[in-house]
């Protein structure tokens, strides 16, 4: 089967097929999207590692099954992230728990279904398990800062949190991203490199209830203190470079929660199988038109020349969306 | 009236009665329990600051209200920890906002009562807001890891936390202390000044879901990154000394809340009555048998030179349990 590996340049080549453990699909890649963490990982291969496999966010075709999986059959087409432990998508064929699974939204393109694991995982889970907000309106009114509201992650997370009742309030700099980001249904839009404060006090806001930062966690460290209300929560999903003063955060005894999308498979933990139930709850919510893709942009075929072009464009830092690649050429 | 004031130094004095704000209680002081913020509050007192009084844990009868409470009459019997923003109750009548404010607990002594606010509102939103754990058994079995079991706040969240059906593993480290927790109910009790993962292991527990750190913040931070469990939540109570890795916990997407009892009352939250109504259930509590009060030792009349015997027990670090101060003399 055909293959991309990152030595950390990236190769074509050809591997041989795995076969699948008992929790297992065997899965026929279609379309990949690309996210930061792929980038991540390979800036951390040394030359001389073994050659790694990326990418995390996949849709395709199930051709074989595990004998202890329950969920899915030969031939169901499905969307995941997968496991950042075990090789990633940028392979014709590749293995994924089961329980990591979810069916492909109806009506999606291979390249926009694989546009929304990764991202929709991380903002369901930012929103409505660390930030503990109700998807279904019990927080209706409560006021939600979105730190890096353009992005991936962001353009899922301003969607779900409209649709919570949530007040919006999301942050993005260039033209380009504001009109993104207001036409997923930001109730309003701040600018996050003028400060923060007295753009929320123009719109009429005090403090806000929750935060959730897929921005950068140092740099808005003291503004978040500021702006989040006493008892609020702030969720965060880029890893701090120094060390950070959490005493900003106790006299309001503030929440600060880390969203990691591969803890659960990392772990193994007793809940792993939610990641499968939140990709079905995405799909039937893509599925209804309550949200829509955030595909931007797809290259074709997929292998490592157009691989290399969307990373490029992902390190611009000027993307809005997701970028996926499809077919195999 | 009588009251000490620190200057720093404790001294005697007589102040005028204030007279009540239009949601105050104006309350007789029958007794006094120390806390450590009381030595943290005159620590931070500079000479020729003004003086302070200090105190924010009594029990006493309500002597007069301002034209707009509604819970409380002349005569009611009460408890509370008020306010850190206003004077405390070293004196013999304070004003207290009547949302701060409980019923006194039947059968128990006005020292014993007045142990019970500024720990048990503590412990119980440490445990019951902060970690989100649920008082009546719905989290039952979930390990907590309580760092400083046999201190004031400790020992009421050892018994919360036991009648929420938690299975609690509570440090102490000196004989007495070891008793004391046990006495209270902890199911486990570990030495934290040895390491706490093998004494864990050799319970037979691997990662605990929750922690509640009564002790060391700065101390602990890397233990308790390694003893969380995967999606778990960590509450503290002492700020840091120096900025922390919040990277630690990253990988697991661990929860990190801040809990201080003064935020409600500093900030005027909307649900500062939540404090009156955790006082009123931990009075029933008390009154049932299903709580036992803290209080160790009691010093009588309330005055500078006892005070300070009170503090120097305290800073001693030796304490179990409660202190408190009773009558006028």
């Amino acid at each position: 089967m055909k293959a991309v590996l990152a030595t950390p340049a990236l190769i074509d080549t050809e591997l041989p097929e795995p076969t699948p453990g008992r929790r297992d699909l065997l899965v026929r890649v279609e379309a990949v999207a690309i996210n930061p963490v792929d980038a991540k990982v390979r800036a951390s291969l040394c030359p001389g590692d073994p050659p790694r496999q990326l990418g995390w966010d996949a849709a395709g075709v199930v051709r074989a099954v595990g004998e202890q999986t329950k969920r899915f059959r030969p031939g169901d087409a499905v969307i995941f992230a997968g496991a950042i432990d075990r090789p990633g998508c940028h392979a014709e064929a590749v293995l994924v728990d089961e329980r990591l699974v979810g069916h492909l939204p109806a009506g999606l393109s291979w390249a926009e279904a694989a546009a929304v694991p990764l991202t929709g995982l991380t903002a369901w889970e930012a929103l409505f398990e660390r930030l503990r907000l109700d998807p279904y309106g019990g927080d209706r009114g409560s006021r939600l800062l979105i730190l890096g509201g353009g992005g991936g992650v962001g353009s899922m997370a301003i969607q779900l949190a409209r649709r919570a009742g949530l007040t919006v309030i999301a942050s993005a700099s260039r033209p380009k991203s504001q009109g993104w980001v207001r036409e997923l249904g930001a109730d309003h839009v701040v600018d996050h490199l003028q400060p923060l404060a007295p753009q929320l006090a123009a719109l009429g806001f005090g403090p806000v209830e929750a935060i959730a930062n897929f921005s950068d966690t140092d740099a808005y460290w003291p503004v978040m203190a500021e702006l989040i209300a006493p008892q609020g929560s702030i969720v965060a999903i880029v890893g701090n470079r120094t060390p950070l003063d959490l005493n900003l955060l106790k006299e309001k005894s503030v929440t600060f929660a880390w969203e990691f999308m591969f803890t659960r498979s990392r772990f193994q933990t007793a809940d792993m199988g939610r990641q499968g139930e939140i990709l079905d709850e995405l799909a039937r919510l893509l599925e209804s038109g309550a949200l829509r893709p955030t595909l931007r942009r797809t290259f074709t075929p997929i292998n490592a020349a157009n691989l290399e072009k969307a990373y490029a464009e992902l390190a611009s830092g000027r993307m809005v969306g997701k970028l996926a690649l499809a077919g195999w050429g």
